[in-house]
């Protein structure tokens, strides 16, 4: 089994946020790896991933830190794969790490999702390669289906509140 | 020919910024369309396009809004098809437009550029379109190489400015 | 009895804090209901609730969110029955949600109250109905006197506040 | 004829922004009055006109404001018709009158609407008055149609914008 | 003994940030007063407030407030005397009370501290008595001269901090 | 005839800003000086005339300074003075400036007004020495009332704005 | 041995973020000294200290302080040795002393650090040393280098999480 | 001749900016040398450039860069000279390009200045160099007077400042 995706973290402390979107890999069996490496600390080991991602088979790259946030960038720099970019808050609420990933220079985009949005990273992913899979795109359907469900569940509790100027 | 990416503003006025997604695509000879349509103020018309893209054949949307900018999140509320955002720049340089389309809930991302990046919002789109795209993939590839060659080509102009303490 | 007041919240979530505005309901005696609707998730039920709302009976809406808060600019486009928004604070301090909900496009606006302020928007629906109820604008005036008599109970509680060189 | 919505404005200068919200009602044939006071010059003006208001048969009042936005805020202390806060931008953006003005204490709201958001709080107020005016929401209806026919105008000119591989 | 400061504070709850004043006051035998008045709930107050404290005796006002801050710049705008504001931190880290209190338009300042900054407004307050009496004056030069002593003492503590390469 | 306000600006270019605050000091007939001193390229100039001030019958001082504005800082830390310190706008719309100004430590306040606020900076001035001064006291209250009637005169003015629906 | 670093705080308060600095100079043999001086308490004391540094053999300073930090600003208007300096977040996350430390007007920089960062201001001072001093700059390629093993590490053990899509 | 700084930009647009750096090298005669290098359109010669600057004499590099600045980040993480960050300001007033160079992670600093702060990095490169340089130490301290000089005579200008109550 060839993964499709890699998750890319700046540092393992991301992976508390980062464990969301292996999950849904796994719900929704899509095979994907898991790697630390850092564009500050371990340059030469971020080059190699990024040029050999492609060859290996991995068709989206989604790429976590926090900070200074340069991984999601240069990863991009070095692959013509999407990259999604998840914004790690650590300091300015995210805010650091937010611009240091959306503002990409023209020619080098980064998809990026919001802060801490591991789960966002993946669904994108998701919808990804269903562009290139139909079946992944009806199980992508299917997990949206869900989603609607359980907010329509919630709404189904709020009628058991009890006021007296409270209707239904 | 049955276009491939939707380039959906929020106005007529983000027209002059959207273009370069359109010549992007022209130049990639990525079939495509174009239409303004308003979350606020035509929201049937927007559900209408969102509902009936994957049938038409789009793979990819691109959604540009400015100041509270609702459009990219609620198009991508009602498709599984990737939606790339682009936040106009009119208030708060941006800020607001770019906090609204990227801070989407867990369950429906929203894949967001930088502030009036829609060039970038294009290349995106052709990364996405090229997992099932083997050919535009390469495409892609010989675009890369061109940014490059444009900043080679900058740095040879700086070896022409003359100081009496500047080295080459 | 039939409900005037529809508070709508995007997450169930976001109940501890919307509760204050049913509380100010109950005691101002005003029939109200609650929904848990996403922008997002479910945009088709947002779509039932507010285009039937106005034919309910339904006079002022009430819409809390966080985040990339899209629900009350959303309702808002698909009626125009006054619709009063509610960032919830979940990140950035609720500065996501204050500006994707006050920064509406000229033609739809949404009556924007403080971060988290549920109890704000109760008072303010009062307000707007009180413009065709003079008995309820009688009981608003009496609340907001209630509300000056606790601030000058304060006062006189510092007077016990007891230092060498304090006056009264 | 009587007046029902008052502009009130903290400068002249900020004339040229909120004539816009005059437009509206002149538009939509609703009676409104014009003034100019400042919460800080003319506390003794401001707290008449408050005071003054609802006896005089106003039942909405728009107040507009920059810096350090305390008009809206102080016009809604002292009354209790809905007061609308229209954020002036003249220093940070706007950023400081909108939080002056949306980040009320509890128990004093201000429907604030955007920066600069004139023609939104005549909207607005167009919503509130139509709470008692079923003729006035009709017309309401009608404006907000309108809206829709000028995007949907929009979308027409943009299939006569030509590209290659653009398509209908 | 007749009060010369006044502390007057939106609400009850700001007393445990603003007690550091009045603390102040007591070291330097300054009389003062305390009152809790809110620019939003008691407008009547305030007014009869600002207005007598000239008469009274008082010679500066620091007034201390939260979010959408108006209660110093309120009292200034009823009195000559030269009005102190501290902004209270609540909600954005207290950006938005010191921007509601220190932008005012011009005619109308407020001498602003920093956030929660109880104890600077109060030194400010003995500054600005200090200009009129000769013997306080002295007794602020010589608090001065205690907190340099403190940071002298912090100083001499460091030595002991044990390092093999540290030096003394 | 001895200063008793000296305006200190931290560059020649801030002086178009707070010329406005030398024009009110004339019409106040209040003595006055003015300097440029640069708390980080004159550090010498500035610490003798911070601790000379006092001596030569200054009673308040004016600073003003851009970007990491520490001139008013600076100067509080060597006189018992009041500082009025003036944020000027050259970055990040002054908010370098007033955050550098205004988040001074415990022990050493700055009075600082908002961005640019060279008038209020020397309006609070002339309050500061009416504390000490009964007729400067009453020439305060007059420049108060003709602020107000400026104000009423714009009202006025507006009464000639002609509309269908406005009434007066 | 003489100390060829000198760490400054604003207070005692930030000795347990600065701590790892020392830590720094202690694994890497370089001779530091520490201190707690005011700018805004012990002026005096900082102008003896920044005046004698370079003589006392003091090659590079870092300064450390928080909200309006002059601290690194006043001593590098003192002395031509490179400064250092480190935002200690305190209020706003720190954005108040990044902006008061990193925007110094032309002529007297401040080599700035992320906010709390004493580990980065350390290894700076190091690379500093190391232009003159090239056992130290080996010393310094070590150090890197087993930064880099330490993420490689980390990557190892993700290899041991366990899922049924990931793949190695 | 052999270059002691590099100063490399993201794009030639950042030349005009940036050469201010440059003209400080001249007239400090300090060899350097210029190339625009991007860290997204040409990893690979940013990567030749870091790795070959210490065996080619080069003593410090300065590295400048706008929107989500990666270059002196990624520049610092393959060499151990010291790097000097210069943020551009192209969108948020720049502050994007300043947490994207200062918020460093631990291990990898950057020496960042201030926005378009050309000049100051190179400043602070001539007071690195100094470091192992003495005759360009004493060099650094006569520009640093030449500096004050510029104000003082400013100081002067202000005495022809005519006005009835300034005094000199």
């Amino acid at each position: 089994m060839e993964a499709k995706v890699s998750i890319i973290m700046g540092s393992m402390s991301d992976w508390p946020v980062m464990e969301k979107a292996a999950q849904f890999f796994e719900e929704m069996q899509i095979p994907f790896e898991v790697h630390a490496l850092s564009a500050h600390r371990t340059p030469a080991q971020v080059e190699q991933f990024a040029k050999n991602a492609s060859a290996k088979g991995i068709r989206v790259i989604i790429a976590a830190a926090g900070m200074a946030a340069h991984l999601p960038g240069v990863i991009a720099s070095m692959t013509s794969l999407p990259v999604i970019g998840v914004p790690i808050k650590s300091s300015f609420d995210g805010l650091d790490a937010l611009l240091a990933i959306v503002q990409m220079p023209p020619g080098i985009p980064v998809a990026t999702v919001g802060v801490n949005g591991a789960l966002n990273s993946a669904i994108l992913a998701g919808q990804i390669l269903s562009v290139a899979d139909s079946e992944l795109s009806k199980n992508m359907d299917v997990y949206k289906e869900n989603l609607k469900k359980k907010v329509i569940q919630s709404n189904e509790e709020l009628k058991q509140v009890s006021f007296k100027y409270k209707t239904n």
